[in-house]
């Protein structure tokens, strides 16, 4: 597991998420902090760059989002899987979901909310408020202010994972999930 | 390639979309349609189910769904990749889009816009109008009104990819791609 975290171009941060995989989201508000797992996040502007993912009301995620106006999405490897169905799966009002799943952190550069270590790219947002999406529809909307990749996995704006535990996942439902498979290129006829 | 589609229960419907693939958005307004790509697509809602499609200002695709109020999100395989690419990099203001990429279609079940022969699954929607997201964000939130899926890669409520070239992809930018990879379980530890 790399260690080492390299900035990436704020008008390229749409490229960790371009291709759907599901994210870690943290956030914290005082000595508060918390992180779960989202499957529904996306890009939403190149720039500056947005990003969309949409967190329950009953979570604890969505009071520290709410309370700070800041939260990270962080994109896990196959080797963190379990811990990210972990936290996907229990609330963080009883425990530190961090401690409970053994993911470590290390501090945002522009926002309150911790990093995931080991993780393959992390996307500092602040929430461009949008009281009617984040009622109606558990929406939020965050402006990345500082993205980061592990050069293990992404440089030179590109994916190039190292092996078979050194990449993105997408989940499903029940435990199961897509590793991001095989790369390839096709080009426009005309 | 299979032509058999089977119907999806509404509240599974956000398993076609959950990990995250690259879709076509297809539309139609009295005799026009048109057929984009779109890598900014996810799920925001299970029951009743709803999708969230980014859908720039500048495209045909965005008149006609203003027009009609409706849209289809197909799931393209890996072998209809490079179509994916001919319809995300041309306008269909001067042309028959799917004429030009050689797609062919059958008719929705529920809407106007035609559904792409060929993908592994579909996705009906009518547009849940907000005009604000639609104007400041060009985002687009659709009701699923039907959902179907090609039983040889969906069934069950669970995709099972044939083989290599009947799996779903996941678009970059200039042409790359990756494919859905290999499916995996974990269990949450406690």
């Amino acid at each position: 597991m790399s260690s080492r975290i390299e900035p990436v171009d704020l008008p390229r941060a749409y490229l960790l998420l371009n291709h759907g995989p599901t994210v870690l989201v943290t956030s914290a508000h005082g000595e508060a902090r918390n992180v779960m797992a989202a499957a529904w996040a996306m890009p939403l502007d190149f720039s500056p760059p947005k990003m969309l993912v949409v967190v329950d009301k009953n979570t604890y995620t969505r009071e520290l989002i709410e309370a700070s106006g800041e939260f990270a999405l962080c994109i896990p490897s196959r080797a963190q899987a379990q811990a990210t169905l972990r936290v996907g799966s229990h609330s963080g009002r009883g425990e530190d979901k961090f401690l409970a799943s053994g993911l470590t952190t290390f501090p945002a550069s522009k926002i309150g909310a911790p990093l995931v270590s080991g993780c393959l790219g992390w996307l500092e947002c602040r929430v461009v408020p949008e009281p009617h999406n984040q009622q109606a529809y558990d929406l939020f909307i965050g402006e990345v202010v500082a993205a980061w990749a592990a050069p293990d996995a992404f440089s030179g704006n590109r994916w190039h994972f190292p092996d078979g535990e050194r990449r993105s996942v997408h989940y499903l439902a029940g435990g199961s999930f897509f590793a991001t498979g095989e790369a390839f290129n096709v080009s426009d006829p005309e």
